[in-house]
Order: C-alpha cells, then sequence, then structure tokens
C-alpha cells in the first residue's frame, strides 16, 4: 500500500536498464516517495532486474504504473516538471532542485498534482517529451562533468522534496541542552587545575604567571564543556598526581 | 592537477568495493571536488575495479593521498565532519549536509582546512573514528529506509557544497588570521593524556577502558584549540608529572 502522503510522482520516461530502475525507486524510498509511474520500459515490465537492484524499495515497483506513452503517463497531472542536463532552447521557467521542490510543495498543498519526468539513461528527454512539461529542472553540476545518471538525479531531487516538505532542522547539538555545564562547575574546574599546577610550579617565571593563569581561565572558558567532561577532567587530574610526591 | 579552489577534503574511512571509490570519485566531480583521501582501503591501493568505475573521473583517484589511518589522513586539518546514518549519543553538533556544507564554505575562506569523513560501506564509522570529527552530517533520510550508499552520500555532500560556495563566493571574511590547532596537533596532545592518564591507572575498570578512551576523544575534538592551547596543554601535562613516583 502507497503512504497516503500528497507527494509528487516521479515518472521516468523510457528507462532502459531494470538496475537503473530499481535505483531509482531505491532512492525514492530514501526520501519517502513512492508513487512511481514508468513509461514504455525498454525491456518491458515487470522486469526481475530491476527487482533485484531494487531490495528494499521493491513495493514502489509492485505498485509502479505503466503507461505505454508520456502522455498517458502524464494525464492526470496538473504541473509536470522535466529534469534536463543541460539547458534546452525552450520558454520554460528552468528551477533549481530546491526551488522546484519548494513551487512542487506549494502547488501540492493547493491540491495540484505534480509530476517529475527523468529521461532515459543515455540519451535524456527528447524535445517533444519535455513539451509535456511546464517547467525544467537543472541540477547545478560541475559543467566539465555533468554525468549524473538516472538514480543520483533521482536521490537529488527526491532530497529536496524531503527538505520542502518538512521542516528539516539545520543544526542540533546534541546532548547540551540538559548536559551543559554551568558556570560554577567550570569555574570549580578551573580552579582545581590551576591549584595544582601552582603547586606544580607551572606558572613561572613570576612576572609571566599572571598572564599565562589569564590564558589558561580563557581556554576553560571558550570550551563547550558538559557536566560528563568536568567530571572526567577532575578524575583525570586527580588520578595524574596520585601518589605524587611533593 | 588538480583544480587550485579551496574546498573540503573528502576522506573515504576503509572502504571496501572498488567500485563504489570509483563512484565516490565520480559523485565529487559531478561538483568541482577534487580532493579524495583514502583510508586503509580494505583491498589495498591502486584498485582497478576502482579505476574502471571512475570513468571521467579517474584523474581523482590518481591524486587521491592514502593513509594508514584516521589520524593520519586527517594531519593537516583543522575541521572535520563526520558522515553519520544515525544519531550517535555523542555531544558533537549535528548538521544537515547543506548547513554543514555552508559552514566549511565559511571556514576555508577565513583559511581553515576541512575534511568530510565517509564510513565504510557495510558497517559505516566505529565511534573511535567519530571521535576525531568535531561535527555530524547527517542526511535527512526517510527513517523506515535509511540506507544511502557511500556514492549517494558523497553525493548529497557534494551538491550541497557546490550550493554553499557558489552562494559565497562573492563574501570575503579578511583579517581573520586563525591560529586554529591542527588535527596533528590534537591527535598528539590527546594521545599525550592518553598515554600518561594510561600510566596512571586512570582507564578502570577494563571494560569500562574503551569507553573512556572514546570519551575523552571526543573531548579534545570537540574544543576549539589554538596552537596556543595545546602548547599549554602540554606543558600543563608534564609540569603536573615533573618529580611523581611511579
Amino acid at each position: 500500500m502507497p503512504t497516503d502522503r500528497a507527494q509528487p510522482a516521479f515518472v521516468l520516461i523510457r528507462p532502459q536498464m531494470g538496475e537503473n530502475i530499481g535505483a531509482a525507486a531505491r532512492a525514492m524510498w530514501n526520501f519517502g516517495l513512492d508513487r512511481m509511474r514508468i513509461v514504455a520500459p525498454r525491456d518491458g515490465w515487470p522486469n526481475p532486474s530491476a527487482v533485484a537492484m531494487a531490495s528494499g524499495a521493491g513495493r514502489l515497483l509492485d505498485e509502479a504504473e505503466v503507461a505505454g506513452d508520456v502522455a498517458e503517463g502524464l494525464a492526470d497531472r496538473t504541473y509536470v516538471y522535466a529534469t534536463t542536463a543541460r539547458p534546452r532552447e525552450l520558454t520554460k521557467p528552468v528551477f533549481s532542485p530546491e526551488a522546484a521542490m519548494r513551487d512542487a510543495a506549494a502547488r501540492i498543498a493547493r491540491g495540484e498534482k505534480v509530476a517529475v519526468m527523468f529521461g532515459p539513461e543515455r540519451s535524456g528527454m527528447e524535445n517533444a517529451d519535455i513539451a509535456h512539461a511546464q517547467a525544467i529542472i537543472t541540477v547545478p553540476v560541475n559543467p566539465d562533468f555533468p554525468s549524473l545518471n538516472l538514480a543520483q538525479c533521482v536521490l537529488l531531487v527526491g532530497y529536496e522534496w524531503r527538505r520542502a516538505c518538512e521542516e528539516v532542522t539545520d543544526v542540533v547539538v546534541q546532548g547540551q541542552r540538559t548536559d551543559v555545564a554551568e558556570h560554577r562547575d567550570i569555574e570549580a574546574l578551573a580552579r582545581h587545575y590551576e591549584d595544582r599546577l601552582e603547586e606544580a610550579g607551572f606558572f613561572y617565571p613570576d612576572h609571566k604567571a599572571e598572564n599565562m593563569k589569564v590564558n589558561l581561565r580563557n581556554l576553560w572558558a571558550r570550551m563547550p564543556l558538559t557536566r560528563a567532561d568536568v567530571q572526567m577532567l577532575h578524575g583525570a587530574l586527580r588520578q595524574l598526581l596520585r601518589g605524587k610526591t611533593k
């Protein structure tokens, strides 16, 4: 059963190798997409090579809709993007993957039915295929080496879909919400080290001692220490000095 | 000859299949990245399967730097991200690929030397590997199907690198001559403390020793230490132990 989450259909146009269809299914499901359509697959359908490659995402192949031509594959869609490697001489808006999937998410939220087309492995789509699309998606690849394969292109667009429709948190600092050491803990740690280093004669010569202490204080202050770190550093210092003769 | 564009090194940790190394090289070059490092490749180096797969990006393999262990592979770096599929119980910032590569671009503009680590295909990185990193990158995949392969992970981070550095090319941060310690400095410092603490019997009981060492490594990796800090911490440890009887 497909997920009930509204999403674009990913439409593979005349795919050639079964392995690539399977890899595309995996790439879709990596980002929670499970509406695959396949237009005129070269080797017919179903395709055992696709199934072998799709391991873990085989359901997408079982549920894939197969169409004889592009028009049939897109029949119920209201807005279609075509992915192309190179700019075409076509008067259509050209989106980055990110902008396209943001646009798609907004359209789907308004009740539109969206598709993204992906061309055949070797040749890419023909202009006649792209003519079915309202817009183009171009991945900003290295112009000296623009050769993305089918599953990679699916992966990047799927990745942007997930980013567009979810609040993806940019930065999470693990463990620091509850664990972060309080100032009093840092102060006690700093004093522990300062006292033992003082006894060990570290702050020498005298005229540099004050500056050295300030540097050490600054060091502790800059460190993002947790309570556990502080405990470990206290324990390390005690253990280092165990059995030391003055 | 590598491009002269400042960029992060992508460091493959103990990669297994040559084909995957080749595919990773292609994915890097798709987004204009050409500084590959390889740590302890399972099947040795050079690897004919990697070359066969890399077609068009073979130069990256010819120029790849091969290291025996993680510390050697990261020796000259000042800031390291580790890509992981699942959250780890480690106190490090966790970045989305986008936020990470924006952060990396800003660091590189300030003259820092950045690396991104990618784990072995089957198992991913061990916590001891990740302990070398200052931050984590996690791709927001479908939790029901999080299985990205090595080249896909490289592709997504490379894609975000290209997006980030296209955005920031106009931004030049000047006057911030950083004195950030290199990875080799941190490594030497970590080892110095680990060795002395080992001798002092700090890592006790035995069944907790490995975990304690990883925690300590993580602590050093998270600290924004300068070269001067590192010198001070070496000096402090030496001074603390001066005259100690075993």
